[in-house]
């Protein structure tokens, strides 16, 4: 077996690297649950984690960056919940409604994640890499299922992606922020291939609790 | 008659600040078609305009600011151009898809649209503010005729926002542009309530020059 496929073990200085790491992440989520999100200055960070101000950078470009290992931590935690539910979905697109609708609640009530998308300046392709992730893996389950009708399957995830984005902030000023996830939804599945009418059933049926 | 509705003509003040603004844009958009976007310093501009470095943040906040009102003159004046071919189309939602293919094209074409879709940090009001007038009044011509089926114009035209400038980036990546215009028109078309069949073959098919 070569040994390039093989995974190495940590070294001591990786091992260090990563605890300062995580110390950071940690003391970046805490202070940021704590108090608005906006007051959060790097330096207090490095105090909280005690750990030089200079080291930081040694780790993440800017307060945004650090964000992004929080937003995908909380979103794992939340994806986790939701697949101990859709053990019994039959239809890959059900299980993708299903989890978009919550996965989209989730997001929407979560200060952290607001603040993630809502900051002007948002790197497209950090966004990305902590949403993609998880719309990917119930999107390409239904495409092999021969579930959805569409002509790229590359392309059409991209363009949903700005949809999505572009659609998660208009629910953050939402009067009802619900009824625009799920209208999100219904527009989604007409994007697959869904006709009109099944996409609204299936987007605006209630929704079992988590 | 209300004095309040009567435009007021333009006070000394206000025609020598709108004249200022006026050259700075010009001298920005001189120097951003003859060389790199990204060696375009904000000194620069206001040296070619012969105008104090200062004054420049009375009328933009940023380079980035400054670009709004050039692409929305490019615009204009490819819209005024698509336009004048669109006179004899009855169908609405023809009208759109040949708009929106041009439109499109023109964008994907020209350095100064595309470094203002790429640059990271697009604060996204500006854009919408860049892109939306042309987008918005065809829509709205196809919404009213009834040619489209949806379930709320409001949040439908915020949904199809994202779309739209998210597949302009990945066309700006793609080895046929012109295909993933194609295609996201189509994905646009079914958001619209169009049977796939049907929004395939306006997307794709022969498109008249302009």
């Amino acid at each position: 077996m070569s040994s390039t496929l093989v995974a190495q073990p940590e070294t001591r200085t990786e091992r260090k690297r990563r605890k300062t790491r995580d110390r950071l992440v940690s003391a970046a989520e805490k202070l940021m649950t704590s108090r608005p999100i906006d007051d959060v200055q790097i330096k207090h960070i490095t105090e909280t984690a005690d750990i030089g101000h200079g080291t930081f950078y040694l780790h993440f470009k800017s307060k945004y960056d650090i964000l992004v290992p929080i937003v995908r931590s909380r979103a794992v935690t939340w994806d986790h919940a939701i697949q101990q539910r859709v053990a019994d979905m039959e239809d890959p697109a059900e299980l993708m409604v299903f989890s978009g609708r919550h996965m989209s609640r989730l997001i929407q009530r979560d200060p952290i994640w607001r603040w993630f998308l809502k900051h002007a300046g948002v790197p497209v392709d950090e966004m990305r890499a902590a949403i993609g992730p998880f719309t990917a893996r119930d999107f390409a389950q239904a495409v092999r299922a021969g579930r959805f009708n569409i002509p790229d399957a590359q392309f059409t995830s991209r363009f949903l992606f700005g949809a999505y984005v572009s659609s998660l902030l208009e629910s953050f000023e939402a009067s009802d922020p619900e009824r625009v996830i799920d209208l999100m939804m219904e527009l989604v599945l007409r994007v697959l291939g869904l006709d009109d009418h099944e996409a609204a059933e299936m987007a605006h049926c209630p929704l079992k609790p988590l």
